[in-house]
């Protein structure tokens, strides 16, 4: 499957100094060449030189760094990114075969807001989440932004776009797979259910929650207790909650 | 105690399209008067109009608006809010004490980015927290970033600013409170631990944890199991996660 990144170069471009100095941190860098415009200035050319660990740095006059910023604010600075490599559904599911644990999907139902999922996929890496299943449309995909808020965690877990998130659902039930989804308005308490089984744990859009039609393929709706005058948690909050305590029932 | 926003007129204004929409959407809303470029596309002043329920808008000429954006970028709008009251300490403990169940506390010991400082006050208000606690120094706090981020809990929530989080602790312990840590390198599981009793709750800094002399005055670390390459969670998703196993577990 092609992703985003394929589709326009420029895509595979981040331009800004706090992001790219960010990105130099991770352990894991993403960031394969960095241009700076020859006018920058020489504090910063040296703190980025400090951090660029061997990526190499290639100064550009005026008329060449601002064809490449094509309209961006770039402070300067610009770098080039490894476009991210999705896995394929099948690939998921064989990852997940192939452990000896009971699998452990998750579905993101249109999350849109890029730290909400990178802070949902740094989780479920940190939860052992086998794969990540993406719908195509009205979501966010993988992004400089969204590697930075998953804390690198993107590269370290299986992720994939697919075209049609209800039938795709169906095809994990036909592979015996049981579809947890995440309802505010559920009748079953996470912390009471049996999750000692192949599980996809789908969770909804920020605003909105699952889709109805998503929601009416789930097997089991589960909700987090709560007691306060505000009546949902963050996306990527609630979402950790969940996984935290699919490894802990299934753990203890 | 006098709050940031006391201090500044100026920080009582917050300017751009989107973030005075998203605060008018919100159910109880800071927002006590918008000002508009005369110059604004009639199309945003309409939309302006239709979710402004009854707060006064009023049109400033190029002058005028321009003394009020301070330099600041406006995109032709500026709204003056509600300064945040944060409560004191003593308040925040008789609130606690008043209430028929067991006192409990957070302490946020120098959170720094407004959107995890929003989606912990959010969570802890969804979890029935008594009280937040905030370090005068070093610390992000009530901002329009932050209403935003906990969907406006924060005004349903009791927060104070303390000039030593260290010498707060002390006072917490004389009045029988046990202070327990979130630290990724602590021996005690989260799930593990007993919880039905008067706690305050310490979440550390997104990068360094809880400062050295404040993990000293701890009396029990708790941690959560993690089963990734990546090392830790996203500081709101921790927090987050604690405060519902300190529910989970006093509720059954």
């Amino acid at each position: 499957m092609k992703n985003r990144y394929e589709k326009n170069r420029t895509e595979n471009l981040i331009y800004g100094r706090n992001v790219i100095l960010e990105l130099l941190e991770l352990d894991k860098c993403i960031i394969e060449e960095i241009y700076v415009h020859s006018g920058i200035e020489k504090s910063f050319f040296k703190e980025l030189m400090l951090n660029s660990k061997s990526i190499k740095i290639i100064e550009l006059d005026k008329q060449k760094f601002e064809t490449m910023s094509d309209g961006q604010k770039t402070q300067g600075v610009i770098a080039k990114i490894t476009p991210y490599k999705y896995s394929s559904l099948d690939e998921i599911l064989n990852y997940a075969k192939n452990k000896e644990e009971d699998p452990f999907l998750l579905v993101l139902d249109e999350i849109e807001d890029p730290n909400n999922l990178g802070a949902i996929i740094r989780s479920a890496e940190v939860f052992g989440v086998h794969g990540v299943i993406l719908p195509k449309r009205r979501s966010s995909h993988i992004s400089a932004s969204v590697f930075k808020a998953s804390a690198g965690a993107v590269s370290h877990i299986k992720i994939c776009i697919v075209n049609n998130l209800n039938s795709t659902i169906d095809d994990l039930k036909k592979e015996g797979f049981w579809i947890y989804g995440s309802d505010i308005n559920a009748s079953e308490f996470s912390y009471k259910v049996d999750y000692k089984r192949s599980i996809a744990l789908v969770v909804g859009n920020e605003g909105k929650g699952i889709s109805r039609l998503t929601k009416e393929k789930c097997d089991i709706l589960v909700k987090i207790p709560m007691y306060g005058k505000i009546k949902c948690l963050n996306a990527s909050v609630a979402a950790g909650i969940l996984m935290y305590d699919i490894n802990r029932i299934r753990n203890t």
